[in-house]
C-alpha cells in the first residue's frame, strides 16, 4: 500500500454515521515527518472545511492502528503509534455531516518534537487542498466501477494494486476494470500466488471484476500481417485469462486499417471463431465505440450485423463516453489545433443516438478528462449522457476512464469527482 | 518494486564490460504506454548523450525479461514482452564507455501501435534528462552507503524497500542505513515474515546494515518528563531490534533542553545503563554531531568524557557533514534570513577540527542538499571534508543523507550525484 504525497489524502474523506445518524466526517492524514512516532507526541489538529467547519486542535478524534482516541487519550497513551506507512484517520464531530461534493479542506497538524528547542514547539504542518467527499447517493440505475486505465503512469510508480483497489472501494464503487497486458504481472501467465492475491484483494475491498481490456495487435511483426487464425488465438488467450480472474467482459482493441479507424478485416473471423469459447466461459466480447467513431457509423453497423447474423449473446457494444465530448480538450504545450487530431476537440455525438443501439450495449467506459472543484466536467455533458444511457435501457457499469493530465496522484481525486458527479446526475434524472 | 516516473530511469545508467573491456553503456527505460506490450512492437530507440553519442534507432540492443536482443531479433521475437512493471535495459555500443559524471541523455523511443492510423506510426516518445552514471571509482579509504532518510517523503509514496535497495546497490554502495521508527513496518515488533524479507533483500542486493536511527523522545507525554530509566529502556529496545536486523551502529536522537541543542540530562545515565547491553550485542551507540553543534563544543566534550570515563568501545561519535556547510541553503518561498534559523546558512566547521576527535568517530552521515549536473555541491565542500576525515584516520562509511528539495524522485538522482562526487574527490586525495 502506498500513500498519496499530500498530507491530506483524497481517499478516506467521508461522512460518518453512528446508529443511523450522520455525526460528522473523517479524513486521512499522512505522517508529515520523516519517521513514524508514538501517538502521544500528537498535539492535535485544527480542521477547517470551507466556511462550514472550523474546529480547534483538541476536537478531532484520532484512529490509529485500528483504535479510536480523543486527543487527551492519545496523549496519555503508551505504545500506540502513528506509523510512517499508515495514514491516521481524523474524525471531526459535525452533526449532519458535510454536503456532497468537493470541499476546500485545511488542516494544521501539531506534533511535539523532542529534539527541537521548546520555543519552536509544537511543530506545525499546514495544508489546504480540494478533496471530494465519498458520495452516498445511490446513483441508480447504474452501477459504478473504475478502470485502472484511469491511473495510467500512476500505476507502478505511485500506486500498486492494493492502493488502487482501496481507492475504488472508498468511492463506494463495486467494479474494477483492468488491462490484461498492463496490470497482470507475468501476463499472459500470472503466477498462482498472484492469482490468489488478486482474489484476496477483491474480497477484502468487496470488488467484482468487470471488463478486461485486451489487444489484437495486427501489426505484431513489422514484416507480415496477422491472420484471422492468429487473431482468434490471441483473443481466446485473453478470454481464458479474463475468465480465470473472474471477468465478465473482454474488450479486444483491434488494429485499424484506415485514418477513420476501420478495424482490420480479420476482426470478424477472429471474433466468430471465438464465440463458442466466449459462450462456454460466459464472457462477453465487446469492442469499444470510441471517438472519432460515432454511433451512426458502418463499423457499429457491422458489429450489430454480427450479433444479428450469429444470434450470439456473447458479443456486444462497449460505449466510450468520449464520443459525447462536446468541448475541446485544452491544447498542450507545443500543440496547435492544426497539428493535433481534430477529434480531440470533441465529436459531440448526440446521446439520444444510444436509443437505437441500446439493446446491444453491454458496458460503458466513462471516459473523462477534467472535472473542476465545483464538479463541473469541462468536456463531457453528463446529464444528457446518463439520460441517454438510462433511456436506452442501460443499467450496467459506468467504469471510470480518466484520460486527463498525468500529474502524479491527480487521477485519484479526479475519479472521486467523477463518481460524485455521476451519482448526483443519475440520482436527479 | 516501483519505477521512476520518467521514461529514462536514473537507476541503471552505467558502463558495461565484456571480457574486461568497457564496450558501451546502458540505461533503463520505463514503458511509456499505458500497457505492456509484445517486444516485437518495438521499432527501436535513438540515443544521444551530450555531444559524445548519437546512435540511430536500430543500434541499441534490448534486454527484456532477462534476455538480450538486437532490434531485428526483438522484432522477430514471439512471446517476449516489455511488461508495464519492468524497465527495459537498452545497451549502446560505445568502446571505452562514457566518462564518469552526470550526462544529458536524450532518447527517442519508437513503438508500433496497431490501433493508430499507419500514417501516424510509429509512435514516438522523447525525453531528455540529466542522469548520473554509476561511478566505477574505488573511492577509498571510505566505504559507501545510503540512509533511507535521503528518500524522506519518497519512501511509502513512490518507493518501497526493494526499490530503495536496488537504487543503493546500483551506485555500487554496500551499506544501508534506516530509521527504526520509519522503515520497519510494525515497529517496534516487526513480523517474522518482514524480518525474513529484510534479510532476503539484503542478500539479493548485497547490502549490509550500517547505522540504525532511533529516538529518545524525552517529551513523550505532555505532562511529565522522562526518567533516565525510561530513556534507557527505549534505547535498549532499539539496540535489540537493531541487532536483530544486523545493524552495527545505533544513533539515538536525544531530546534537547536548550536553544543550542544541549541534550536532555538523562542522556548520560540512559547511555551508561545501556553500555553492557551494547557490548553484549556488539552494537555501537553513536549520537550525532549535527549542526548547529560544532566539533569544539561542550556537548562533544561530554560525549568524549563518557568514553574516557567508562573505557567503553560501544559508544562513539557520528559526524553529520552538515556541520561543514559553508554556503547557505536557498530560502524557500515565504522564508527570510530573519525568520529561519541562522544555522541554515551553514556553520562552516573547519574539517581540520576532525583531527582532534578522529579516534572517537565511528560513523559519518554524508548530509547534503543540492548537487548540480556538473557534480558541484552547492553547500558542502567535499574536498576538505573528505581530506579531514581521511587525515583523522576515518575509513568507515559515508552514508548519504540527502536533505534538499522534496520533489518526488529527486532524491534518487541526487544520491547518484553525491556518490559520483564523493568517489571522485576521495580518489583524488
Amino acid at each position: 500500500m502506498l500513500l498519496e504525497r499530500s498530507l491530506i489524502q483524497s481517499v478516506g474523506f467521508r461522512n460518518v454515521r453512528e446508529g443511523g445518524e450522520v455525526t460528522g466526517f473523517q479524513l486521512r492524514l499522512r505522517m508529515p515527518s520523516y519517521r513514524g512516532m508514538s501517538a502521544s507526541l500528537i498535539d492535535g489538529v485544527v480542521v477547517r472545511v470551507g466556511n462550514l467547519v472550523d474546529v480547534p486542535a483538541d476536537v478531532p478524534r484520532w484512529t490509529l492502528q485500528g483504535r479510536e482516541f480523543s486527543l487527551a487519550e492519545v496523549q496519555r497513551s503508551e505504545g500506540v503509534r502513528w506509523p510512517l506507512e499508515e495514514a491516521a484517520i481524523v474524525t471531526v464531530p459535525h452533526p449532519g455531516g458535510l454536503p456532497e461534493g468537493a470541499h476546500e479542506v485545511e488542516v494544521e497538524l501539531l506534533l511535539r518534537m523532542s529534539y527541537i528547542p521548546i520555543e519552536h514547539q509544537p511543530s506545525r504542518f499546514r495544508e489546504t487542498r480540494h478533496v471530494t467527499l465519498s458520495s452516498e447517493l445511490d446513483g441508480g440505475p447504474f452501477r459504478y466501477g473504475v478502470s485502472l486505465y484511469s491511473h495510467m503512469h500512476d500505476f507502478g510508480t505511485v500506486m500498486d494494486l492494493e492502493t488502487a483497489m482501496a481507492g475504488i472501494a472508498d468511492v463506494g464503487a463495486t467494479g474494477i476494470e483492468i488491462l490484461g497486458e498492463g496490470h497482470i504481472p507475468g501476463y499472459p501467465e500470472p503466477s498462482a500466488a498472484w492469482i490468489d492475491a488478486w482474489f484476496g484483494l477483491l474480497e477484502k475491498y468487496r470488488l467484482e471484476p468487470t471488463n478486461y481490456g485486451s489487444w489484437i495487435d495486427t501489426r505484431l511483426h513489422p514484416d507480415r500481417d496477422m491472420t484471422a487464425e492468429q487473431g482468434a488465438a490471441i483473443l481466446q488467450r485473453d478470454l481464458r485469462l479474463a475468465k480465470t480472474l473472474g471477468f465478465r467482459f473482454v474488450r479486444p482493441k483491434i488494429g485499424v486499417v484506415s485514418s477513420d479507424l476501420i478495424p482490420h478485416p480479420i476482426w470478424t473471423e477472429s471474433v466468430e471463431r471465438s464465440l463458442d469459447l466466449a459462450a462456454e466461459l460466459d464472457v462477453v466480447i465487446c469492442p469499444e465505440i470510441h471517438s472519432p467513431t460515432p454511433i451512426k457509423h458502418p463499423v457499429v453497423d457491422d458489429y450489430i450485423a454480427l450479433i444479428q447474423r450469429t444470434g450470439t449473446k456473447h458479443f456486444g457494444l462497449l460505449i466510450d463516453t468520449g464520443i459525447f465530448q462536446d468541448r475541446p480538450i485544452p491544447l498542450r504545450a507545443g500543440e496547435t489545433r492544426e497539428t493535433r487530431p481534430a477529434f480531440l476537440d470533441g465529436i459531440g455525438v448526440d446521446p439520444a443516438d444510444l436509443k437505437d443501439i441500446g439493446e446491444y450495449v453491454v458496458f460503458v467506459q466513462a471516459k473523462f478528462h477534467d472535472i473542476d472543484e465545483n464538479l463541473e466536467d469541462q468536456q463531457i455533458p453528463w446529464e444528457p449522457v446518463l439520460r441517454g444511457l438510462r433511456d436506452a435501457g442501460y443499467s450496467g457499469y459506468l467504469s471510470s476512464e480518466y484520460e486527463g493530465e498525468r500529474d502524479p496522484w491527480r487521477s485519484i481525486e479526479q475519479v472521486r469527482r467523477q463518481h460524485a458527479l455521476m451519482r448526483r446526475v443519475a440520482s436527479a434524472l
